[in-house]
């Protein structure tokens, strides 16, 4: 087992990617069952004005980049924190293995990031949460998932 | 109010990614305080092989590059369908004032899109979620975040 020598890799990416100025203290990577990473990431929020730009995000679009495909079957993600309620979410669509983190949300709320306020919201029914969120024109989006359910040339993810 | 028009817009690109082959069938867009569209998306995950390209979040990416900036403050995110847990994540660290929806989780189970277990799975302890989860080298990845806590040039957001 490499797992101590891959989650230091991440939490080296979290160190440089804060040193350089990308962003926050995170990185993260992305290995195969060969063994070999295949994608890797830091924080880049505020150096690229992208919200989504978590180190966990990055490194599943650059391992997905490299290898051509939009699932991440048998592999490991290594992640020095435990993934927010977004990184979390675009680990289980890529579908990897398994997750390895370091620090967790604990940790990150000590530094000032909120990580489990967000845990806190996602489960919360709609119009209990903090953003306003009203429905409108289902009728008129559910016709366009009528064209999907009946779109012969899809492909499916 | 302008609602209509917006969310019709939203669904209009839903059924052009769809029809163009771009991903899955959703749009969305962001809309100012001037009433103004700053940024669009449609899904592109399996035409990017990028499993978080989902049409919110590539909207979020798009107005906040537009506007340069890492926060939508007093923006109105409008989607074709309800967020999936990445996405709302997404809206969550992007801070838009508001959120309008036209289809529900349950019409997107309906097409095979199951964001309902992914909601489900997020609240869970971690030892109770299908993806197997482990920590590791907590300590080191906290001596990263200490020298954040440090950091007497750092950008927070």
């Amino acid at each position: 087992m490499n797992d101590n020598k891959y989650i230091l890799r991440a939490i080296e990416l979290a160190r440089q990617g804060m040193e350089s100025n990308n962003g926050g203290p995170f990185g993260a990577i992305i290995v195969n069952d060969k063994g070999e990473i295949i994608g890797e990431g830091n924080n880049r929020v505020t150096s690229t004005n992208d919200p989504t730009a978590h180190a966990e995000v990055v490194a599943i679009r650059d391992a997905c980049k490299n290898i051509n495909d939009f699932q991440l079957e048998n592999c490991t993600i290594y992640t020095s924190c435990e993934p927010c309620p977004m990184c979390l979410g675009a680990i289980y669509w890529a579908r990897p293995a398994r997750i390895v983190y370091a620090c967790d949300r604990k940790d990150a709320a000590d530094i000032g990031f909120d990580d489990d306020h967000i845990y806190k919201e996602i489960p919360l029914p709609i119009n209990e949460r903090q953003i306003p969120t009203d429905q409108l024109c289902r009728i008129e989006g559910v016709e366009v998932f009528k064209s999907w359910a009946a779109k012969s040339d899809k492909t499916e993810y």
